[in-house]
């Protein structure tokens, strides 16, 4: 196997086991040791790939946003319109336990951007991203005639995000999450009123 | 001065100092060595009033959360039913360099919950109060005829609480955050959508 197949596979290794370990003890727990063990590595063998907890960190938010990204993909093959926009959300929203652990990670990732700027900017960009998948579903929506609201698109867009990432927190809690079939019917209900009149 | 008020002021001086390191210069940066510096005591001096940084980080949030309840309080004075509740919400939104700082800090609150059970009840406890009190204001809407959907008041409450909560994430993004505007033309929308027939 050549050299660097072998350096991505290692890499795609310690991500997962840095993923399961930030998903399931949090990200302070998730040290280099923690996961070096996890993922069946000596101590120290993580650092040729990941010099620091910041680089791990950032490692771990991109492999889920693109494993997200990917489910999303799926999920829009064959849809348009607002019935692709309700897809792309289904598989944000946590309502499963996928999305609930992607949302322990996410949190974290979050509150280092408060810092990072490094970090910070990789949320810009995944935003940014989104913001124009989003709206490019709603585009296609105003030409089906299903998204007739005067509210401009970049803000039902930053409406649908924030409520997205709000759900993060809110399907989290410990004694009142909110449940499933409330994210849903929160769903159908924002999408039902992009049609208002 | 009687010694109870003497430590409640000084227990008061340690949270101001705490937020305003946590606001600036994030969670991560508030030791209690940081913290003490800022306040004006001695290294050591916080111990008799925090033991630990979860604990300080737990009266960080009550804090902000109390100082955010006080203005939503002075700001629906005579108001009730849908206009109290863009007030409430305007409170929350992050369109302003006090409402962003306090973004600053619930973020690494948030994040902590992921982990500790006793952060996420007090979160919990927390989304609890403001669910029953903006769930009050649409049962005045409803009353009022300014709250006229389908949609359940529950689910309507958890998708302004969702994008409250979202909004604190897009307003802090360092190159194409949320704008006032944005925010502000997003909560209208959300507040006349309840009139919806």
């Amino acid at each position: 196997m050549p050299k660097l197949v072998d350096r991505e596979l290692r890499r795609q290794e310690i991500l997962e086991a840095t993923w399961r370990i930030m998903a399931t003890r949090g990200a302070d727990s998730a040290t280099m040791r923690e996961i070096a063990r996890e993922a069946g590595y000596a101590n120290g063998a993580l650092a040729p790939y990941f010099a620091s907890k910041d680089e791990l960190v950032e490692a771990a938010f991109l492999f889920v946003f693109e494993r997200t990204n990917d489910r999303i993909r799926a999920a829009l093959a064959g849809l348009r319109g607002v019935a692709a926009l309700r897809a792309f959300l289904v598989e944000v929203f946590p309502t499963t336990e996928t999305t609930r652990s992607e949302a322990r990670i996410v949190l974290p990732f979050w509150s280092r951007t408060v810092t990072d700027d490094r970090l910070a900017r990789l949320s810009d960009a995944s935003v940014v991203r989104w913001r124009e998948e989003l709206a490019a579903l709603l585009a296609q929506g105003r030409v089906d005639g299903d998204v007739t609201v005067d509210t401009p698109d970049a803000v039902l867009v930053d409406h649908l995000l924030a409520t997205a990432y709000g759900l993060q927190v809110l399907a989290l809690l410990p004694d009142s999450p909110s449940s499933p079939a409330t994210q849903l019917q929160l769903l159908d209900a924002a999408v039902a009123a992009l049609g208002a009149r």
